[in-house]
C-alpha cells in the first residue's frame, strides 16, 4: 500500500471543498443518512474492529499505562453505535448553516450587495480517543459543506479506520476527498504548516494540547483551554436558590468544563450560607477547600493560591468570602478562565453589574454554570467551546463552521461613476431579499 | 523620563478595557467629539511636530533611502487636519457596534438567553508611516469600546507623539489607558507574545509584513496580505460594458488592493474584444503582458508564470485568453488571493456558476472590482479589509471589532432538572426582546 502524503489529502480536501460548498442542504443532509444507514449495517464490523483496539489498550491498563476511564470510553457497543446513528440523522435535522443572506444592501440601483453564509473550507480536526468523535467530527463538517482533516487518538485506530472507510464508502457520490484521514503524529506537526491550505484547526483535548497546537501554527485555531467557571453568593441572594445552583454546578457533572470550581460568598450570608452548603457537599463527597475565612465558619482543608486558578474537573470545590460584589468581580477577572460565571442575587442592579463587568464568554443570573452548553443553549449540534474571543465564543454551533462571503449583482457599474467631484452619491439602502443569480440581467 | 514597558501599557490597557465595554454609546461618541475639538484647537502644535518628521524624511529622501511619495504621505496641512476631524467625526456618527441583542431564545419558562455584541477587548495595531492613521484607529476602537495598542511607523514619530497625546488628554474622562503609544521595534515583537492579554493583532502594511506577524504570535491576526483580483469578460458579455469595468478596474486607481491584476477573456470575443481595450488601455498608458493567444491578436509583452500571481499595484496588466468559463475557472482558483473577482456576461447561469465556484470573499456580477470597499459596500467607517476567512473576512466595518457574549437570566434553574430519566424538555424559542438586567426577578 503506498500511503497519500498529508500535502496530498490536504489538497484533495481543498478541491473537495470548491465542490462541497455548492451542493444543497439536501444532498449535504442526504450523504449524512447514508452514513447513518451504513453504520446501521455494519454493526459487526464495526465491534470487530473495536474489539482489538479495547484488547490492546486493556494490555497497556495491565501495564498501568492506561486508566480504566479511557478504556470505558473506547468501547463500542449495539447500544452505543445506535446512539452514534442517532447523533448523525440529527445533525442532518438541524438547520441549513448555508445558504443563509445574513444581509442585502442596495449600493445604488441595479446595484446589489448581498452577504452570504458560506462553508470556511478545509477543516483541520484532532480529537479525543472516542470513535464516536470521528462520526460526530465528520457529521458536522458535511452538514457545513466544509471538508475535513481527522485525526483520531492512536488508541481508537482500528475504529477509527473501519468507521472512516464507511462515512467514505456511504458519501461517494459527493465530492471526492471530502473527508480525509491522518493517522500518524507527524501528519498533525505537517498540518500546522498548511497554512496555505487549510483554514481552520479544531483541536480537541488537554488544555495543554490545545495550547501547543495554538503556539505552533499560524492557522486561525478554534479551541477550548480550561474552564475555571464561578458562582458568585450575592448578600441579596435567595439562599435556598444559590445553595440549588451552587450544588448543581458542581455536583450534577463535575468532570466538565462548565463545572463551578470556585464558590464566592459574600461575607454577610457566609455564616447563614455555608454549614448548609457544606452538608450538602459532604453528603455528596465533595471535598472543600477554603479560605481562612470560610473555615472559621466551616472545618475544610486550605485552599492555596494554586486552588483558584485550578480546574478540578473533579468533586473538590474551593471556597472563598468576599466584602463586597466588586471583589467578587477582581477575583473573578484575575483567575477565571473566561468561560462561565453566574450570580445568585435578587437584586436586578447587583446582577447588571457582575454580567456587564465581566469578560467571560458567559455570564448567568440565578442559573447554573452547567447550562453553558451548546445543546441547552438550543445551538442544536454543538461543534464545541471557544475559550477564545474570535469567529465564535463559548459553545459553539453549525454557524462557528461558517464564514461570509460578498456577491455584488451589478448592471455595468464602474467606480469612477461615484469618485471625483462630480461623485453620484451612494444609495446603501437596507432590503430584504434573497441572491438570485443574474437578477438585474433578467429583469 | 521613566518610560513604561510594554507589558505595563498592556496590563494598563486590558483593565481599561473592562471599563471601556460599560460606556454606552453616547459616552464613546462624545470622546471621539472632544478629540476632533481638541484637533482642531492644536492644529499649529501638530504641524510643528510633524514639521520635524518631514524634514527628516527629506533628509532620508536626498540620501535616496526614502521615496516622495512616502514624505508626501507623512506631510500634514491645515487642510488634511480637517479631513481627520471630519473621519472621527463620522465615525462617532456610526451605529452602535455595541449593546445589540443578537439573538435571544427562551430556553425554557423564566430561563433566557441573550447574544449580546461585546467589544474584543485589547486590540494590538502596527500601522503605516502616516499620522492620520493612528487617529483612525483609536477612533474606531474607542467607537468599539476596544482598548487599543498603536505603534505606527517611526517616520511618524513625533506626530504621532503630538496626536496621542491629545487624544489622552481629550479623552481625560474615559477609562485610564484605554489607548496606549508603542515607539520601539522590539515592543511590537513583546506584543506578539502576549496571548493572554491582547485579543487581536490589527497590523496594516505590506503583505510580507502581515505575514511576518502572523508566522510570529498566537494571537489571532486580523490582516490584509495580497489582493490579485480578476475580471472575466464571457463570450455571452456585453462588450461595451466589458470594456467600461476593465478599465475602471485597473485604471480607476492602480495602487489599491482591489485594482483588477488580470484580465481573463474568452476565446470566442477577444478578436472583438481586445483591440478596442487594449486601445484604451493604452491611451492610460497601462503596460500589458498577455499570454500567446492575446499576443496573436493585440501586440504587448510575454506574461511570464510570475505575472499570474503578482499584484502590479501600478498600470501594468496581465491578459489571457481562456476557452470555457471553467477554465477562467480554474485560472482563478490557482492564483488568485481570494480578495475580489468579478464576471461579465448576461448570462445568469454562467454568473452563478462563476460565483458560487470561487472561494474569494467578495464576488461580482457585472460590476468592476474597486467596489470592495468597506465605504462603497455601506460599512460605514472601514477598519480594513481582511483576506483572512475567520471572524471578519473582505471588507470590515466597526462590526469587526466586535465579539459577543451569552447573558442568561433565570429563576433558580440547575441542570438536574433537565437530565437523567424524567428530564424536562427544553423549549428553545426564539423571541424578539432585549437583555435587561434582573427582568425576571422584577417580575
Amino acid at each position: 500500500m503506498t500511503e497519500k502524503s498529508t500535502h496530498a489529502k490536504v489538497d484533495e480536501a481543498q478541491t473537495a471543498a470548491l465542490e462541497l460548498a455548492k451542493l444543497d442542504d439536501d444532498e449535504r443532509s442526504a450523504g449524512l443518512h447514508a452514513i447513518a444507514d451504513a453504520i446501521d449495517t455494519r454493526h459487526e464490523e464495526i465491534l470487530e474492529a473495536n474489539e482489538k483496539d479495547v484488547e490492546e489498550a486493556e494490555a497497556l491498563l495491565e501495564e498501568g499505562k492506561y486508566s480504566q476511564a479511557l478504556v470505558d470510553r473506547l468501547k463500542l457497543s449495539e447500544s452505543k453505535l445506535e446512539s452514534i446513528t442517532e447523533m448523525v440523522r440529527s445533525v442532518a435535522a438541524q438547520d441549513d448553516p448555508l445558504e443563509k443572506t445574513l444581509a442585502s444592501r442596495r449600493l445604488d440601483d441595479d446595484l446589489e450587495l448581498y452577504k452570504l453564509a458560506v462553508p470556511i473550507g478545509v477543516i483541520g480536526t484532532v480529537f479525543e480517543s472516542r470513535p464516536d468523535a470521528l462520526v460526530q467530527i465528520a457529521a458536522l463538517s458535511l452538514k457545513s459543506g466544509n471538508a475535513v482533516m481527522l485525526k483520531g487518538g492512536s488508541e481508537a485506530s482500528h475504529s477509527n479506520r473501519v468507521l472512516y472507510d464507511i462515512i467514505v464508502e456511504a458519501t461517494a457520490d459527493k465530492p471526492d476527498g471530502w473527508a480525509q484521514l491522518i493517522e500518524a503524529r507527524e501528519d498533525v506537526t505537517a498540518m500546522l504548516e498548511m497554512d496555505d491550505s487549510i483554514d481552520l484547526l479544531m483541536p480537541r483535548g488537554s488544555s495543554e494540547f490545545v495550547r501547543y497546537i495554538q503556539d505552533n501554527t499560524s492557522i486561525p485555531v478554534l479551541g477550548h483551554t480550561e474552564g475555571v467557571c464561578h458562582v458568585y453568593v450575592d448578600d441579596a441572594a435567595d439562599l435556598e436558590m444559590a445553595a440549588d445552583i451552587a450544588y448543581d454546578a458542581k455536583v450534577q457533572y463535575p468532570a466538565v468544563c462548565n463545572a463551578v470550581e470556585t464558590l464566592l460568598v459574600h461575607e454577610d450570608v457566609a455564616e447563614a450560607f455555608l454549614p448548609e452548603i457544606a452538608a450538602r457537599y459532604e453528603d455528596a463527597d465533595v471535598e472543600l477547600r477554603g479560605d481562612d475565612a470560610s473555615r472559621a465558619i466551616v472545618e475544610m482543608a486550605d485552599a492555596t493560591e494554586e486552588d483558584w486558578s485550578t480546574e478540578y474537573g473533579d468533586l473538590i470545590l474551593s471556597i472563598k468570602i468576599v466584602d463586597s460584589l466588586e471583589a467578587a468581580i477582581d477575583h473573578i477577572t484575575e483567575y477565571s478562565s473566561k468561560h462561565t460565571e453566574s450570580i445568585v442575587t435578587e437584586d436586578a442592579d447587583r446582577a447588571s453589574t457582575f454580567m456587564r463587568s465581566l469578560d467571560s464568554a458567559s455570564v448567568f443570573h440565578n442559573a447554573s454554570t452547567r447550562f453553558s452548553d451548546g445543546f441547552r443553549f438550543g445551538l442544536g449540534a454543538e461543534v464545541g467551546i471557544s475559550t477564545g474571543k474570535i469567529h465564535a465564543r463559548g459553545p459553539v454551533g453549525l454557524e462557528g463552521l461558517t464564514t461570509y462571503k460578498y456577491h455584488l449583482e451589478g448592471d455595468g457599474q464602474v467606480v469612477g461613476t461615484y469618485a471625483g467631484e462630480d461623485a453620484k452619491p451612494f444609495r446603501h439602502e437596507e432590503f430584504d431579499g434573497d441572491w438570485t443569480p443574474g437578477r438585474l440581467s433578467q429583469e
